[in-house]
């Protein structure tokens, strides 16, 4: 055993229908009194309504473009606290905030992304993404509410929370896989299979929300592996939609890493109560891939971007043959015989 | 599901003979000049062989008199950074200086007792002990190194390894018990009960030092519950061994509360891989209580400290029959019925 591990130190605080309270409980208990809040329109009113917001921000993008942080840094001239309420793009611009301004995050995510949890940051300038990792964006306290998930329909949170699922995942051989994160990934694991088995219930939302909370963290700890470099190199290629593509793609990494890690892939079905596709079929997420016009050239895009940590070797043909069987929704069990 | 979690940000090397080379790199990350360095003779030399050390604390003493912590406190003045080498009592000194100086911390335990991966610190001035909870105290890296224990014999790494399993254990229904907490501690389970049952080996070192990390992450997290509370007022009272205590209550108080907590009961059965009985046989660790004279006096001792959160009501009879069969070293399963 030879590893290292840094555990970045947060608050979480979870409770259906208790969002407001939590947020006036942590407001007060920072002493903030210029609080400026990014959320789109709509959804942050009842949440918001037991603390005073003295500015707000609402221009919320994909991606977090720089204008829109540049706008929302000016926003934030003379506030102490920065409360994000949204999906992964309205904590992507309060991180782009606290990124130069070094204000303090209270983040109430509404989604499944789990970037809350990380020290990690993104801004996007004539559609090049620039990211970076900075402890200033990493949110002091999170606070969960499943209540809030309610909007979101199925079909997009059983996305949202496959996603999640691939964080954990992909942290079993990531650059910076350890024991510990390995451990938090497998306890997600465990919550995301049971939770999106039931996710038209609160209680399946819960368990979703807590699973994509600890994705987020083991994720954050063990890096990107194979199939975050894939969805990564797909998503900016052919702006594909985020969530759907990483649901697609992981049953097929899963797949192709799972004989040079046994392992691994025999925690993950472990904590899956099976094996993959089963869920898929089960909850009704899509492994079919879209948008990819040409795998060959994909393939060719992707190659530089395979982490030598990959427990398998990664050739041009072995992505070929995943792009191909994931565009075709093939068992991703018999892709690679 | 309702519940608070504050995660200790820190950083962990872990690595079997890398010590000396893993504290020279922290030494020169955070840009220290003038180390003050906290050992008893005897055992740093080799681990500060590639670090320049300004100063030395060699007093230490269990329970961190506060007089030595004084004189710690006057060795500190101009250092730096405070670097440990030891047990818990090594560790605690250190925490007794940082706690008035601010000053950091660099760990690096000889021992399973967890102490550094805790925001916790104690002194004792005149046989009273005072503990209290403090961020500056949490050692910012901890360097683990397995070879370190090997001065340990094996009797004594299985008493200080059972007390990390009571680390976890006692995380399962403790006052501040959450999911997070419960999932590290179940991996600690799963740790320790792999590395105690090979500790002549340097992997089953390993192995318990990972699971005794992960314990005092979930204790530090979730608190003191039944378990901790029985031990510190008998620890107290009857001035007793601290590990072997931990060792020979906790058969006891898992069997107790079993049957009000059958969840979490399950989950330590399926992380140890069987009960805890057979496996202190299996290694050789001791349930015999030795050192309380009338269990009826400890009993009352004991009452007032019961956690309101124990999954099981608590009478004083409980305590006399618990206590009873622990100096008895009666099989616990039966002990209740």
């Amino acid at each position: 055993m030879s590893w290292q591990h840094v555990t970045l130190g947060q608050r979480v605080l979870f409770g259906t229908g208790e969002a407001a309270a939590h947020l006036a409980a942590e407001v007060e208990r920072l002493g903030a009194q210029r609080v400026l809040l990014i959320a789109e329109e709509g959804i942050a009113d009842e949440v918001t309504s037991k603390v005073d917001v003295a500015a707000r921000v609402t221009d919320v993008a994909p991606h977090v473009p720089l204008a829109n942080a540049q706008r929302a840094r000016e926003q934030a001239a003379g506030a102490d606290l920065l409360v994000s309420v949204g999906g992964g793009s309205t904590t992507g611009l309060a991180k782009a905030v606290a990124l130069t301004t070094g204000l303090p995050i209270v983040a109430v995510p509404t989604t499944y992304a789990g970037s809350e949890a990380t020290n990690v940051w993104g801004l996007t300038e004539a559609s090049r993404k620039t990211t970076g990792s900075d402890d200033r964006v990493l949110p002091v306290t999170v606070i969960y509410d499943a209540a809030l998930t309610a909007s979101l329909p199925d079909d997009l949170a059983i996305a949202s929370g496959c996603n999640a699922l691939a964080h954990c995942v992909d942290s079993m051989w990531a650059p910076r896989a350890d024991p510990i994160n390995q451990a938090l990934a497998t306890a997600g694991i465990r919550a995301l299979s049971s939770g999106l088995r039931a996710i038209g219930s609160l209680a399946g939302r819960e368990q979703t929300l807590y699973g994509a909370y600890l994705s987020a963290v083991a994720f954050a700890s063990a890096g990107s592996g194979l199939h975050h470099k894939i969805c990564h190199v797909l998503g900016g290629a052919y702006d594909l939609p985020h969530a759907q593509t990483h649901t697609a793609i992981l049953p097929y990494v899963l797949a192709f890493n799972a004989p040079a890690a046994p392992d691994a892939a025999g925690r993950v079905a472990s904590a899956l109560g099976g094996d993959l596709i089963s869920l898929y079929d089960e909850i009704g997420a899509s492994h079919v891939l879209r948008g990819v016009p040409d795998v060959s050239a994909a393939a060719d895009l992707i190659l530089p971007s395979v982490p030598v940590s990959n427990p398998r070797p990664v050739t041009k043909e072995d992505l070929v043959t995943l792009l191909a069987a994931a565009t075709a929704g093939l068992n991703p069990s018999g892709a690679f015989a």
